[in-house]
């Protein structure tokens, strides 16, 4: 009795400790996804629209945006890509082709990531696109 | 000792049930913030930086973009706000003062909801802005 009593006692403390590491993770994920953005630094790649210039997109989606992530390591928090239709003022040209943004915790380590390897990224426009970006440094306010 | 074995097995049954629950809620909130950007469409009010132009990001933050915002109802996802820091390349001018970006779910339900408050809208310019913005459209692809 007094043995099943400690296996009871071990169990019970196994079942809590598992329950309050669980209460952790719902947190710690809800910060990371949806709290986190403010603050954080934003790098915008942004490719006007002109006539007759072209943009690849699959190509920038599934090739050049990854590569150019892949240099940056943690201090990437998350990249997205967005595809202009249309201006939202009538009869105004369509801004920009499309956009490409790296949200990261520190500006300084996002050069330092990009310096070595600027030639590299240059070298893969020509697999895209024709247009030469305007890049935009930003900080996320709300 | 009867007793005892069945207490064990109910406390178990319950420390598993409560293990379960807590297991599911990081994924729906996951799901919930991190993946729906795909396919929403956004609308990016960008006021370009010119010399003299004046921009109060506290009055946009804290009146404009909210009045915005009440207008557009469940079409709403989210909505954002950063402030330009730099031309992400030497020696080029910021290319824009700050950014406000709603990310809605439909276009059309946007411009229905905009288009009987466009005066309101227009009239609180002066409040924070002597820039005229340019309006992208865009759809998140990543």
């Amino acid at each position: 009795m007094t043995f099943k009593l400690i296996v009871s006692c071990l169990l019970l403390t196994v079942c809590f400790a598992a329950l309050g590491q669980e209460k952790q993770s719902p947190k710690a994920k809800k910060h990371s996804s949806a709290v986190v953005e403010k603050g954080l630094i934003k790098v915008s790649v942004m490719y006007p629209f002109a006539e007759g210039k072209t943009f690849d997109i699959a190509y920038y989606e599934n090739k050049h945006m990854p590569m150019v992530a892949g240099f940056l390591g943690s201090n990437l928090v998350k990249y997205t890509i967005e595809k202009g239709i249309s201006s939202g003022i009538p009869n105004q040209p369509l801004p920009y082709m499309a956009i490409g943004t790296f949200y990261v915790k520190s500006l300084s380590d996002y050069q330092a990531a990009i310096g070595p390897n600027r030639d590299a990224i240059r070298a893969d426009f020509a697999n895209y696109t024709t247009i030469t970006p305007v890049i935009l440094v930003s900080e996320v306010v709300r």
